[in-house]
């Protein structure tokens, strides 16, 4: 029978030192010695993205899309080195490749990239020569000949998408994502005191609190998890201690009940005021920015004062300035009275299977911001999910009241306390 | 008539930080200005490779050399892009590649690779698109598939080979060093306050300056020049100055006279004590060391004290540790007493053309060096060159000494005061 393959990924914050990568090593030998064989995905030590990024900014307002890709990528390349090291340090066999390297190829798009392809004879070639393979997340190859081939990488959180992706490609056994909590919550415990940790959640459920704010795993990394039947565990690397698995829940259809929240800051309203009531006025402001890379996620159409229409929508914050240029002409040829904009927003949701046939969610959680007098400002929902718009410094407010509403520091009737991978085992974010 | 073609090359300390990359930026911009076609190879920024050095010795004291060479490179990566960023904020079309993007392979030794091949492609495919081609120097890809492709470092100072090798390949005009001293010194200008900018120099005496100590350039960049008839030009980032030019000197034997001075406290003397006297023994001792890649520089064997002979030779400081590991099994089984070893050593050099025809040279120096109370250790000599080891205290001592014995404050008796291109003009060190 073959070892089992596992594949594990750690994150900046537990690569953020020498100590801390030497500890990574540790744990990866304790693996190992247990008779698995092991891929690793790492992420950039600590603040390296961040300070790369600084670097770039102290050069130009807006750098080049390509150099900063190529110049992100090698935070990656970095820490795989460096964990490669410090596992030989151990006497373990080991080798770091970059994302290219690793057979990971793209779709080419500098700053967002989707993986296209794996071709995984190197790191095949790896293991059974003894080795644990350390793959740079975040990253890959695009372009068909070495002579055009460029470096790409996957966006925030996109060593997630990797490990995952890396998982579903090898067969892997287990799927790790260490980070720096536990596992995933019924609300983020900085700002919850008895926020719960949950032992299950299902793909969508994890999906929507991702795509919400909830930064513990990459929302891309979650799909490909559900689309390839990856069982995702997200674990921290700090503690010896159970975390929280992400699977498929067959009786997601069954619950119905609030599993969690998600909270987002880094989000920004725009508002064209007085919209010219014609067709193809919204294809003609969302197409540019769709061609920009920008996402637009609530988008809400207001009956304005002077008959006209007021369009509202939000973007990532750090998005708002490239919106605004792109926006500018559109704004202009079309006729609207103005643009206005508001990066003191935030949004908070309510995640759960079954909640869009429960209206009574709804209602309860529009009374519950306003009982602790948070007032809000625009509201989508989806299957699965309430998203309402407020001011950023009532995040926590917010939060705190929701949590409450629905009893989310109690455990499940069924479940938790017994049965940690029952059938319903809850959902949730951080 | 096709745009002249300029190789420029900047050291890491003209990119320390983003003000100096803007204003490399705008001495590349200016080149290009003036109608020039550019490749433009970098180092790592100011003390990126040490920062990176000293990250891998945080992890382990022996850190796997290629996982090393893997680290190392990406500081040229980095401020290949900053570069790259800094000329787009221009308004001026830029990319940058990486060493194996811009088609360098190399023979695969990790930390000291030779470039074995450019094949230019890419490079001129994008000079062709009108664009500045940034390229990170230091390194090359080694292997013959995309499925063993390694990355491998040239050593220190590698950007140097980097540049004038592409200049070779790509048949450039100009080939530009560009560093943090005006051009090549009679002496250390830091230890003698009145040495000399040489105007120009030949390629043999440059390369003897450069091998004994003489910091400005890598030796294999100037033999690969004298090679391949690159006239290389030496000069300052911080100022518009002329520097020195390194290029073939016709007239170089009808010279007689010390043409400059070099030091190197980079070194390190190792003395196996009470040799057997048998044949095969010095190979027993070099063999493995050049199997390490530890260059073995000054080798003297002298009489003992018990009718056994001592063996002492010179290796760089920072092989030290590992010769020593190397030689202790061969230091057992063929029977020397001990093996010592002492780093507080230094080596200092005159050279110039016709050295060797001329005996009065070596003991005008040993003379200096006695009456300034610089103790000899050891003594040998080149076609164009004598070097003695002194203790490393000595060094400020020893070289004021020398230069001011030989006169090399004094022009030259033909040229340099008028006719700095001509063709007696001189030779050096810093």
């Amino acid at each position: 029978m073959p070892a089992p393959l596992v594949v594990q990924k750690f994150g900046g914050s537990s690569l953020a030192d020498a100590d801390r990568i030497r500890r990574v090593a540790r744990r990866i030998a304790r693996e190992r010695a247990a008779g698995s064989d092991l891929v690793v995905v790492v992420s950039a030590m600590g603040d390296a993205t961040d300070e790369l990024l600084a670097l770039a900014h102290g050069i130009t307002d807006d750098p080049d899309s390509r150099e900063l890709d190529m110049l992100l990528a090698t935070g990656e390349h970095q820490s795989a080195t460096l964990v490669s090291m410090a596992l030989h340090a151990l006497g373990l066999p080991a080798i770091s490749l970059t994302g290219p390297q690793a057979g990971i190829t793209t779709d080419g798009r500098y700053g967002k990239a989707r993986i296209a392809n794996i071709e995984p004879r190197r790191v095949q070639a790896e293991i059974e020569k003894g080795k644990v393979v350390i793959v740079a997340g975040f990253q890959g190859l695009s372009g068909d000949t070495a002579a055009d081939a460029e470096i790409t990488t996957l966006g925030r959180g996109g060593s997630d998408t990797t490990a995952v992706a890396l998982a579903a490609r090898l067969g892997a056994d287990r799927c790790q994502i260490f980070t720096d909590v536990r596992g995933i919550y019924t609300a983020d415990p900085r700002h919850v005191p008895d926020a719960r940790q949950l032992p299950v959640i299902g793909y969508e459920e994890m999906l929507d609190l991702a795509g919400q704010g909830a930064q513990v795993m990459q929302a891309r990394a979650v799909e490909l998890g559900w689309v390839n039947g990856v069982v995702i565990e997200v674990l921290s690397s700090f503690e010896d201690a159970p975390g929280t698995l992400i699977k498929e829940d067959p009786f997601v259809e069954q619950r119905n009940k609030v599993r969690g929240l998600a909270h987002d800051r880094n989000v920004a309203k725009v508002t064209l005021v007085e919209v010219p009531d014609r067709p193809g006025v919204a294809h003609a402001v969302f197409a540019p920015l769709a061609d920009g890379g920008i996402n637009v996620d609530m988008i809400v159409q207001n009956v304005g004062h002077h008959g006209a229409t007021d369009l509202s929508f939000t973007v990532p914050e750090v998005d708002l300035a490239r919106a605004k240029r792109i926006l500018e002409p559109v704004v202009r040829d079309l006729g609207f009275r103005e643009m206005t904009t508001d990066s003191a927003v935030a949004k908070v949701s309510i995640v759960g299977a079954g909640i869009q046939n429960a209206p009574g969610y709804a209602a309860r959680m529009f009374g519950a911001l306003a009982t602790a007098g948070v007032n809000i400002e625009m509201i989508t929902t989806s299957e699965i999910r309430i998203t309402c718009m407020i001011a950023e410094d009532e995040v926590e407010t917010a939060v705190q009241a929701l949590h409450a509403a629905f009893e989310l520091a109690r455990p499940d009737d069924v479940t938790d306390a017994a049965d940690a991978g029952g059938p319903t085992a809850s959902a949730v974010a951080s």
